[in-house]
């Protein structure tokens, strides 16, 4: 009977027909619960990747997943919990800097985060540069903490949204990652499931992210955009770009002191203006700032930004966590690379490309990343990029700077750094291609 | 790296791109070897199911599951090894008469048959109604009984096409079965790690087929001659109709003793002609028949059904292979049913539609089949039909005759007998839909 309906499904979704609602929950939790094998689940994969989903298919398969464990319930510390996502990108320390602008503004924040794969990095991995940090946080000190401060930064439990952990998992080594209803529902389902009324959801678009084009961001975003819709839930979605790295630092150490910098009035303008835009449609979400016009509230943020008051919110929330604030405080005391040096460039012109998913891939061989899901990630090494498309660039002047364990690492990135570039006589790249939201 | 390879070879035939003789190779001797697990076989399989493949995939993928095993050499003891093989349907004695038919013009036949599954009766589950006859005979007796007898049947060994058998099994559960090159392959491996010089395909089309429109079963055929062309074997495909049932008897006795009646120049026509055509083409590819006219072995093939020369034949390898002979003598001996009873016409007309899948699915019910791989068959249960598609009916006179073991089971049959029947005013449907051959 099982194995009847499952082949049934798989045969239905294979010809191009509409599942219900009743059949993904039944292959959903028939698949969680080891009643529907990895074949099985894999040819369904295959064949949702091919026949695509239709939105009820994709709002069913959202809730679906979501509902497969623990449900976060925030409403006991929190009127309305905003969260923001980030589709993974190259250099994105955003969270480091969104998070305590938002709560600045007295809009409480409880994040759950991720740790980085292949070349993009992930939040708690960056924050573990600071001695003692820790992510691994119990519910109930979650909410304290949230209750208490207006801020916390916990990783993601297993609990949360299982079987897009297994499904996930399974689309990995199956070939069916890049489905626009797959992974929309993955990341959806994981931000319901953790208790966000309101998600600020950043599409990355280009070379470094999973989205290749704008159009396609554009396409992923409007699938959110559709989910948050159809289970009552707010969400605005930014697509913004990813041909280049975000801000100049991509590792850990490295971005953890781009975010200070930033927090300190200083950091890239184009990572200071995405962190502005990404809080202030925190806040329109969370019915703090105008929903009108978000250059209302720009002033204040900017100010938050270059006064020291997101800096200290941010430090509250490391104290609170048991990371060391001394590193806050000097930079110097953030974990150090043996090999610090430039790679200089040889030659004159602009830049036309800065390729993100090069200088991704060059951290991760630096060793700031993980090629496998469990590997310990080392904190002190990285890249900072001194040069963004569009810039002009004159022999001799630095391009990169590399933080390195060995004189082979500097070599190797030396050349894999060199490649990610391409040369031209002009200008740049978006920041930003467009916003979607269920607040129009 | 194999991990890295198996997705890449999944991830082209996602994208629709042709694969590589050297990649299906890797992915097939991977996937048998246990190398590739089943979930990457199945999302691969319904890549291949909704984006097809080409002649020269479809070539490779015969070839590299022929050669996953056993490949059998009859050069020793035949100088063309002529075979056939049906796509499987109800009523489908064919083998039974058209070997000792075409071993009697002088052609040695060495065939390897299968069981039935499901609705679809097997050649072996049907000789085993004779007391004593074995199938299982190995590789060296096989050449040996050929040689001396010219003809042989025996079971298909399991190192025949090994990786045929593993993807078979894995397609059943994830519903990438019926797809045309799938079909085409598998059934090609098998033939030609059989090693088949020539091979007459029997290629359904109807209710109770794989494929169920002529259509389908001609582009089924046309692949299938295509793979003969690229691997240098003779291939006839005929498409023939299985909208209702070849002969009358349906079961496993009672199709043994409809194909003795035919042997004995009696047998319903529509059976008689097709072991002629059948037993015709598998002459001319041997080329000991005219290959421009199948007319002119015709008499001869009739002649050997009528006078008892074909019987001869099948008395000979019954008893080569341990078979009581005394049943095939006195059809009486065979075994018998405990309940042999008519299903009588309760009203006058012309039938439109006798369901074959239905009467298929109804001696499964009564027990001459097995609905699972490994469970026994009952020899001596089935139906026998008595009436055709297009023939006239009046009010008392028996449509079918049913052969159970209990009073409930005949009321089940002749409720899901009666059931497969539609009536009209006026006549039938074709015996054959076409041929297509290598040999044009």
């Amino acid at each position: 009977m099982e194995r009847m309906n499952s082949v049934t499904i798989i045969a239905k979704k294979r010809d191009g027909e509409e599942l219900s609602e009743r059949e993904i929950r039944y292959f959903i939790e028939n698949y969680t619960a080891g009643n529907i094998p990895d074949y099985q689940a894999a040819a369904w994969c295959m064949a949702v990747f091919l026949k695509g989903m239709s939105r009820e298919e994709t709002i069913a398969l959202t809730m679906a997943m979501a509902e497969s464990g623990e449900m976060i319930n925030l409403s006991e510390v929190l009127d309305f919990a905003v969260d923001k996502h980030s589709s993974g990108g190259v250099g994105d320390k955003t969270t480091l800097v969104v998070l305590p602008l938002v709560a600045a503004n007295g809009v409480p924040v409880a994040k759950m985060s991720g740790r980085g794969l292949a070349y993009t990095g992930g939040t708690l991995d960056k924050m573990e540069s600071i001695r003692g940090f820790s992510s691994d946080i119990p519910p109930e000190r979650f909410k304290t903490l949230v209750a208490e401060n207006g801020i916390v930064l916990a990783g993601q439990t297993n609990d949360l949204a299982p079987a897009d952990g297994l499904l996930y998992a399974l689309r990995d080594v199956t070939g069916t990652v890049s489905s626009k209803p797959l992974i929309a529902s993955s990341i959806m389902s994981k931000k319901i499931a953790g208790g966000a009324n309101g998600i600020v959801l950043d599409v990355k678009a280009g070379s470094g992210a999973f989205m290749r084009t704008a159009d396609d961001a554009r396409d992923l975003a409007k699938i959110m955009v559709g989910i948050g819709e159809g289970v009552g839930r707010k969400v605005t979605a930014i697509i913004s770009d990813m041909n280049q790295p975000l801000g100049r630092a991509v590792g850990n150490a490295v971005e953890v002191r781009e975010a200070i910098h930033t927090m300190r009035g200083e950091g890239p303008p184009d990572f200071r203006e995405h962190c502005i835009v990404l809080a202030g449609h925190m806040l329109r979400l969370a019915g703090a700032a105008n929903k009108a016009d978000l250059s209302d509230i720009r002033p204040s943020l900017e100010a938050q930004l270059d006064d020291g008051t997101a800096l200290e919110v941010f430090t509250r929330m490391v104290k609170a966590q048991g990371g060391d604030v001394a590193q806050v405080e000097d930079l110097g005391k953030l974990p150090q690379a043996p090999l610090i040096r430039d790679v200089i460039s040889e030659r004159s012109g602009y830049l036309r490309q800065v390729d993100a998913k090069r200088i991704g891939l060059c951290a991760l061989d630096l060793g700031a990343g993980r090629a496998k899901k469990g590997e310990p990630v080392d904190h002190a090494v990285g890249v900072v990029a001194h040069v963004k498309v569009g810039e002009k660039v004159e022999a001799g002047e630095p391009l990169f700077t590399v933080h390195a364990r060995t004189e082979d690492d500097y070599t190797h990135a030396h050349n894999q750094l060199l490649g990610a570039l391409e040369w031209s006589d002009r200008p740049g790249l978006p920041l930003f291609y467009g916003v979607l939201s269920t607040e129009a």
